[in-house]
């Protein structure tokens, strides 16, 4: 792979490092949904993959791609969500060690999720800022290999994987929607996905409180929020990476903004119609699906379920507002 | 079809009327529930049919069966639950007229799923007496064809398609277990099972609040309770019905019961590791892997997750405590 952006044969040759480890995710589809949208759409249901979202493709190709030495002196992230147990989960099945920083406030489900991977956990702070600083703290102390969450090449071809599976089954798709938080998993689909299939369009949707992305696609030029305001946890990110973003730049079509009520009412349909668990930064892309239907009308969508990581308890404080 | 009891042909009779209309719904595993039970298990997801529950099979093989003339006069049934809205649907799908007896105090959301299919809603007192009543004579009035929810050949052979399904995904199956509410699931699938694989152990699983078809497998006679104490509210029937005994007499090997905390759990199992919604009843049979794990060590086994209607609320409220 080049140091720089990817490509789809790094995409491929992610594909098969991970096949036979990680799962091909069904694509689910409900009648109701599609009546009540005039669409015919696929969900993508990430929630399904290991570690419960699409993070163990990136973490896992990327560790793969040590080298022994590297492997042998072990791995450390900073994430107390998806990524974090991801990287604890890919470090595992390669036998390595691994350390995960995360805030002195984690929740006790992240952490013994985490550590139920076998991952030691480093605590700091509880800014993002805290836990960098430890991170590299650490790195330099025991020569660590930091697997960063979204804009590294190898975590792109990774995440990218999940958009080939999309136009390996269906062919014909004419749009796809993607969440976008770090841009690691839009980056990697777009590419794979225009570069089999180069008429569908890639859609990238975050919820309005955290709509950088949005704003960075529309003035071209990489923004930085001071902060986010959504229920969508894996779009708090305050700006998108710098090698997501040029990838955004070539690859992806448009970008859409849903309100976190809409988010609210998918979880709920989610739950009650499909009988699956999304979390709420999951739910976003096919969020945007009801919320701008006039653009979806009469065709064939995917919307990617990013993952179902979410307490019963926060699950339900969300939805019975 | 015989008047009495169905046979393997009858089940596959309704294979094949059901096939392109139903799904053949996935089997789903999950590496930590092996790994803590000492099993190879298959949960076979029965939340994911249509209308969220098994329900759709039989209700929808019945009424296939009925005449032109009985068709043109319409069906009608009596329940709130799943078996109301599998009946409801059979009904839309084949263009006949449809009424659903509830209790006055049946849930919104039972109503209107109900309703949304396009059936007609008669109401009457609380009591399942009174909703028998009420349907008896509505059926003398307009002439309907009664649709009962497990005590008929047709029935029972459209339930027992699942058992079938289950033989032709796991060839080598070891063991299945089935929720026993009326009967019409374990009777139609141990059929199936038996037939197909006569090595295979058919156990049917109770909560210990609702206990009355491990009673009389175990006393070789139909009990009937005065009442019954159980979250899993598929399960509250007051006994089995009697070609459902009979059928179970024969074909089923063992029965078992598990505390309703159990039940709990599994659900919660289902919903943070395997991202699923399953209904207290749906829970049933795969919280008596844990419970009564021992008999399950080492072996391949089925668990039929029987269905998944619940409201977030109601979810809530029972994991909560």
């Amino acid at each position: 792979m080049s140091m720089n952006s990817p490509t789809i044969t790094d995409i491929e040759e992610a594909a098969s490092k991970l096949a036979g480890i990680i799962h091909t995710t069904p694509l689910l589809t409900s009648r109701t949904f599609n009546a009540q949208s005039y669409t015919n759409t696929f969900f993508k249901a990430e929630n399904l993959q290991r570690i419960g979202a699409f993070k163990i493709r990136g973490a896992l190709n990327k560790i793969r791609s040590l080298s022994d030495e590297e492997k042998s002196r072990g791995v450390i992230t900073f994430s107390s969500g998806n990524h974090g147990q991801a990287t604890a989960l890919a470090a595992r099945l390669e036998n390595i060690k691994c350390t995960v920083v995360m805030p002195e406030d984690a929740r006790d489900s992240k952490r013994n999720a985490t550590q139920g991977y076998g991952a030691e956990i480093a605590t700091a702070g509880t800014t993002s800022e805290d836990r960098l600083n430890r991170a590299m703290e650490l790195q330099r102390q025991f020569g660590y290999t930091l697997i960063p969450p979204y804009d590294d090449p190898y975590i792109i071809a990774g995440q990218g994987t999940c958009g080939l599976e999309i136009v390996n089954q269906i062919s014909d798709v004419e749009a796809v929607l993607i969440p976008v938080g770090g841009g690691g998993l839009i980056s990697g689909c777009a590419l794979a996905l225009k570069s089999k299939l180069p008429s569908v369009k890639v859609i990238g949707v975050e919820t309005e409180g955290a709509d950088d992305a949005n704003q960075s696609f529309r003035r071209k030029k990489l923004i930085r929020y001071d902060k986010t305001s959504t229920i969508a946890d894996g779009m708090r990110n305050l700006s998108v990476g710098t090698l997501n973003f040029e990838m955004m730049m070539r690859y992806v079509d448009d970008m859409l903004t849903v309100p976190d009520t809409d988010v609210i009412s998918m979880m709920r349909f989610f739950f009650e119609r499909m009988k699956i668990v999304v979390e709420p930064t999951g739910a976003v892309a096919s969020a945007a699906i009801r919320v701008h239907n006039e653009r979806f009308r009469n065709k064939k969508v995917c919307a990617v379920i990013s993952g179902g990581n979410i307490g019963v308890g926060d699950f339900f404080t969300l939805l019975k507002n």
